[in-house]
Order: C-alpha cells, then structure tokens, then sequence
C-alpha cells in the first residue's frame, strides 16, 4: 500500500487495520503528515502542527498495542483541532494575534475523550478570529481561489484535501455546516448538550455547540461517538446517560421507508439557483418519502433573535479583549461587541425566551418526518478567502438546538453543495440513520443527477 | 378530642389518625376550619377560602379511604397555598388588584402532586404584590401590629395560628425563610431545582423556588417529600431520579456528631443586639460541634449581583403588567422594573457569572461543617404591617441556590428569633436530619437558654 493509498483511507477503515496490526499508528500517522506536506501550502488548514510530535503519539500508541493493552476505537487515527479549543501540547490562539503563543495546562474535555480513545491529537486548525467572520488563511480544496467558508475553515479543508480523515470544529451560527458544505465533506452540528464545551473558548454559550468532520458517514459517527458525553464542567450536558452507540446507528438499515420533510425557510430565496434547482430535484427523487413544508413567514424572526442573543453573549466573553486589543481586533468583531452592549437584559431574556418557543414549535413538524431536509448553505464556496460566506440557512436550526448534519449529496459545475439534514431535539443517533438511508436513496439511479448537473 | 386539639395535631399525626380510621379527613377539615373562622378575621391569613369545598373535597378522600384503596402521605391533610401558584379550582391574583378573579385551568405542578398525595387544597394565601415586597393585608400572629413578614406573608401566618398544618410558599429573596422567622414556624427554601415551578408565576426564574411551612420538622419534611421531583415544565429540575425519603431523613439520628459553622456574613451587623447574643450564645452552647466562620468582604456583593438578576429578570416577567397596570402596581414595583429595565445584556450575565463563581466557592465551607447556622432575620418581626422586613439575610444563600431551613429556636421577649440552616448543594435530605440533631441539642440543658431571655 502507498503512503497515498494510506493516507486516503477512512478513519474507520485504517483504526481496524491498525488494531489487527496490518498497519502501525507510526505508518498511517506518516501517511497523513506526507499528504499534509503536499497540500498544506496551497490549502493552510493549520496554525500549529508538529510532524516529530505527532510520530511520537503514533508511537506510544503502537508500543500500547504492542504490549496488547486494550485499545480504544480511534487507536492511532490523526484527528485535527479547531484553534479555539484548548489542547494541552499545542498553543490555542483563537484566530487571534491577541492570543499568539497562549498555552493552557490542559485539553478540552472533548480533546481529553479523544486522546482517550487512542486518537494523535495532529495539529491546530486555522479559524476565523474568535470563531465569528473575520477570515484566516485558509482555502478551499476544490478551488483555492475559493473560502472554505467558516469559521471551522481549516478542520473542514484539512478533511477536505485528505490531511486527515477527521478534525473537530465548533458552531455558533453556521461554522460546522458551512463549512462542512463549501468543502464538500460530512459535517455534524450536536444537539446542544451533546459533546461537553469545557476547555472551548465561549463565544455565546447559548448557542455554542462542537462537531467533527469526516469524509463519510461512518466516520463522523465514529468520532461524534467519540467526543459527546457528560462533563461536570458543561452545565449543558445531561448527567452520565449512556452515549448512544453512533456507530451502529449509522450502520443501521432503516426498519420502515424514513419520511424526510424538504423544508424552504424563510431564506429561501437567498438561495441561488443551482441550490433551488437541485433541492427540487432531490425532493422528486424522494417522491413519496419526502414532503415539502414551506415554514411560516413567522420564523423569518429567527434570524434577529440569534443576532440579539449572540451579540450580547459575545459582547459579554469578548468586551474586555476587544477593549485592549486596540488594532489586533477586527472591524466586523467591534462591531458585533458595540451591538450586543446595547442589548439589554430584557431584549436578551425576550430572545431567549422566543428561541425557545420556536424550537418548541419546530418539535411539531417531527411528528410529520423522521428528518428535515434544507440547504446547508446558499450554494456553492464563494470566490475569494477575505470572507467565509453566509450562515443564514443554519441560523435557525442552531437558535433551536437541533442537531443537524451537512451531507455532501449536491454539486454545481463540480463544486459541492451539502444537503443540510435536521433531526428532532437529542435524536443525534437516529438521524445518523436517515443521513445513512437518504445517501443510499441519492446513489441510486443516476438519471436526475444527470439531469441536474447539466442544467 | 375536641376540635381544638384535633386542630393542633401535626399533619404527620393527623395523617396517621386518618389512615387508621381512627379520625375521619373531614372531622380534621372541620376542627381546622373552626380554627380558621376563630382566628382569620384578626390574621387575615387567606384571599381564597371556601369551607364546603374543603368538606367536599373531605368527603370524597373518606370515600376513597373507606373502599379501601390506597393512600398518600397526605391523605386528609388541609394545606394552604400561596396566591402565586395556579390553582384549578380557586383563582390566583398574585396579591395585585389587577388579576382580580383570576382563573387557570390547571394545576401548578406541585399542587397537583399534593392532591396525587391525598392533600385537601384549602385556600389560597396572601401574598405581597406580585410576591415583591408590597405588603398585603396578613397580621403576625404572634401579635397582630407586627408583620408576618413576605412575600409568603398568608401561608406563614396560617400555620403559625393553628389554621393549617401545612402551607406553601416561595423565595426569590427571602420570602419563605424571613416568614417563617417572624412567624416562628419551621420554613424550607428547597435546593433549586428540587420543587417544580411549573404554574408558579416566573418572577426571577434564576432565583425563585418554592417550599413549604410547617410547625414541625417531620411536617415540614412531609411536605417537601410531597412537593419534590422531576417535572418537564420546569427546566431547572431534573430527570426523574427517585425523591430522597425526606421523612426518614428528617428523623434519622445523625450517625456521627454533625459539625455546623455559625457564619457571619458581610450583613452581620444588620443584626439587631438580641439576635447577634442569641447567635454567638447558641454557637458557644455547641461548643465543639460548631466552628465560627466571618465570611470574607468580597461576599458583600452577593447583595448588588442578586439585586441585578431579579430586577432584571422581574422586568422581563412584569414589565408589561407594569406598563399596563396603572394605579394598580406599587409605587416600590415600578421602581424596580424601571431599575431592571436599565439593566444592560452584558451586565445580566455578569450577574450571573458571578452568582454561580460565588455558589461554588461557598461549597467550600462544606468541606469543614455539615450545615451553615446563620441568622434568618434582622430580628424578630418589625412593628406595623405596612412593610415585610428586611430580607438581607437570606439573600445570599437565595443567590447561591443553596438549600436552606428557617428554625424556630430563639426568641426575644416571646417573640420568635429564626435560626437559619443553610446546606449544601441539593444536600435538603441531609440538612433535615441535621436540623434534628440541632433542635435535639438546644432542647437540652436549658441554662444558657434562660440566660438569653433575661438578658
């Protein structure tokens, strides 16, 4: 097997060959950091990343196996981190040169879990300043005159481009999903409460959720498997319920036909075309197994409510920084702290309240499908790298917790599109199953994709 | 027995009698309905009171005991409640003219688990406006020109006078612990989270609980153990572990000596001379089972930070009533909506921040004692029913969420001194059986006892 052919195979595929021992953690690991060094000055997905180190993890890890200890399911598989979650090893500077250099004496509790589970934590990836949209540097995969969108920009183009077979990013408005979609990998935004925030920097706590990136379903379920559970320090997770097995969710046959519900939001229109079109056109394929919602003109308020709510948080955990950081701050960061100062305490009560009273209402529409089926984002990765693209079609299914998945399902002139898929509140597991037969249903009779791509 | 003395029984007794046969749920009513046409006119306890609803609702209990069908804790037991939590059957005003015939049609959460535990729902209470401090019409049955104290004011008040065995009430500030002082009958201030609040109106969600009034610990355990568990109204209480047996808790006989910490916080010489001698005379009667403990300055702002979160979040709840309201809101209600209004997003959840950082350094002080014993008043209840007292005492322990009990053991000049037992986090089961130890202690050797009261 090459280093390419290595380096190419899912984190699923490669944990199992290195815990038969047909491969070592030290072989894959180099693998990746070959690809890494082919690619990553054209694409720039990390800030900091340590080749030695990274072998060094592999290593141990292989001695690990080698004096037949138990192992854990990512055993030797390189995972990615998004530069706002702190790691013990690696410095965490937020996107920000307000941060370079800053060190913390501790991981995350999702970094933690993966460790745990015998992943080489391989590096820092590239996102945007404090996770809101000031760009980093880096560029999309599939045309590097492109953004990867963002802010999880370099976790999504590190998976993307083959660096790694899986990273970890976070959301707050669109910042997985977005991503996830411009890169044309599968992405995963929890339900809220799912995978512990201790250890990531909070930008709006109400709505800040993290999520891996994986290049298949089976990938993804793997490492959300890996890295949602109780954490005292979140008061957000639920007491120690067991984790559902993700993996066998996602491997899962549906028991009956799955009903999805394509659902046009009030943001339909920002849409462009070649979205509309292959939405539609994915819709008739489902036939029977999908209808069509178009919500009601009240949810058009979502988007002023997660403004209202995310400014003023971020306003909170970010006022004093930008107040010092004189010109180390960016224009569009000053901007949303001057906003959510002039929140006050009732709006932000008021918003919270209506979040919640919409996302109460959207419980409703599960009685009518397994799944929601919408776009991840307007279309395909914008031109240029001065901005990561816009998050509206993710807004309001993150002001309501759902969990939801970017599938990369569509595509316009070779560039992806993601199909946004949304479940029911905690219902993470199941919705993997619907991701897994709705994937199924896509690659089946090709006739309409044709279609499509010629339009 | 006379109506009088069944009147004086504990609900615990009363319970007994009832499920024995030995008494019958309506003569119980009845003895307790006497003593609440005797002493009402001058305590002014209740704003609902229907005597042949109560005997109805007797009679049917009787019924249902006599075909020998199964019975709650409560079977029987009159309990009063206060007019802030919804009532199918009777109105619910919140002490404000302008819900004058107010009707719901359900059940607040925790008065339909006191009907499922056989409780007879004898009346609504008086509570002050809104249960802010806006003073209503109830007397200090202990002599009727001082105040019963508030919000809670009716529901103190009617157990202290013999009325009902059992009341409930709430706490934002000090609205069921301060009652219970002036009144010198037992209070809990549950953990938060332990009572549900589903169909309590919201005044300051992050702050309000609701607990129960008796004169007795096993009665007021009884309550509690009724009034406690998960409900998916109310967000902050938890899934459905099993309720502790409060009752075997509160007359448990403590394995090893407890150890409590007299504390005096930044609010200590608020205290009036008799209550600061009754305290440091009753820590130094406990002798080695009492460590003495002055909070550290920094605590002093518990007070602005709580003052910051209620107004802010009372105008969220009230404002609107407030504006529409007119004549019919207090001039002291006005004022704080006005004060929260100008409460900023950021500084709310600054308030917040900071309540939770103080709660969980308070839990230190756990680590050296079992129970906080700290004042539960100024004094004892102020002249004049014009005003509810000062509730600086309690506001701290409110603010942390920390579980507390107001304990009649001192007085001054015959009227009651409370004793405030403060526990740690969700500890309620606990901190029953401390106070049992507590109570046990100061009953014997009744020298120093003395010495305070002729001071």
């Amino acid at each position: 097997m090459t280093e390419s052919d290595l380096a190419a195979l899912t984190a699923t595929d490669a944990a199992a060959r290195i815990a038969s021992g047909a491969i070592s953690a030290e072989q894959y690991v180099r693998a990746c950091l070959a690809r890494i060094e082919a690619v990553e000055p054209e694409i720039r997905a990390f800030v900091h990343l340590d080749p030695g180190y990274a072998i060094e993890q592999a290593r141990r890890l292989d001695d690990h196996r080698l004096q037949g200890k138990p192992l854990g399911p990512l055993h030797g598989i390189p995972v990615a981190i998004k530069d706002i979650i702190d790691t013990e090893d690696y410095p965490t500077e937020f996107g920000s040169p307000l941060f370079a250099g800053r060190r913390t004496r501790s991981d995350a509790a999702l970094v933690a879990k993966l460790r745990a589970a015998g992943a080489v934590i391989i590096g820092k990836t590239v996102t945007t300043e404090f996770a809101y949209f000031h760009p980093g540097k880096t560029r999309n995969p599939h045309d590097t005159d492109r953004t990867p969108g963002g802010s999880s920009s370099g976790s999504a183009a590190a998976v993307a481009s083959g660096m790694v077979p899986l990273a970890i990013g976070t959301q707050t408005n669109g910042s997985i999903i977005r991503p996830a979609a411009f890169c044309g990998v599968f992405g995963a935004k929890p339900s809220r409460g799912l995978v512990p925030r201790t250890g990531v920097l909070p930008l709006s706590p109400t709505l800040d959720v993290a999520g891996p990136f994986a290049r298949t379903l089976p990938d993804l379920a793997l490492a959300l498997e890996a890295i949602a559970g109780y954490d005292a320090g979140d008061p957000d997770t639920r007491p120690p319920f067991a984790v559902p097995n993700f993996r066998a969710f996602a491997a899962e046959d549906f028991p009956i036909e799955p009903r999805f519900a394509f659902i046009r939001t009030p943001a339909w229109d920002k849409a462009e075309p070649a979205t509309q079109q292959g939405f539609e056109q994915l819709a008739d394929k489902l036939g029977e197994n999908c209808i069509r919602i178009d919500l009601p003109e009240l949810y058009a308020d979502a988007w002023d409510i997660h403004r209202t709510i995310m400014s003023a948080e971020m306003a909170h955990n970010l006022g004093t920084i930008v107040d010092r950081g004189g010109d180390g701050v960016s224009e569009v960061l000053r901007k949303l702290v001057a906003d959510g100062r002039a929140v006050t305490a009732v709006q932000y009560q008021r918003a919270r309240d209506e979040a919640r009273e919409m996302a109460q209402s959207l419980e409703g529409y599960f009685e009518h499908c397994n799944a929601i089926i919408t776009p991840a984002a307007p279309g395909v990765a914008p031109m240029g790298i001065d901005a990561t693209g816009n998050p509206v079609f993710c807004t309001l299914w993150t002001l309501a917790g759902l969990p939801s998945l970017s599938l990369p399902l569509l595509s316009d002139e070779d560039l992806p599109i993601g199909v946004q898929l949304v479940g029911a509140p905690n219902d993470d597991a199941r919705l993997l199953r619907h991701a897994k037969w709705l994937i199924g249903k896509v690659a089946q009779g090709p006739k309409k994709e044709k279609r499509r791509r010629s339009k």
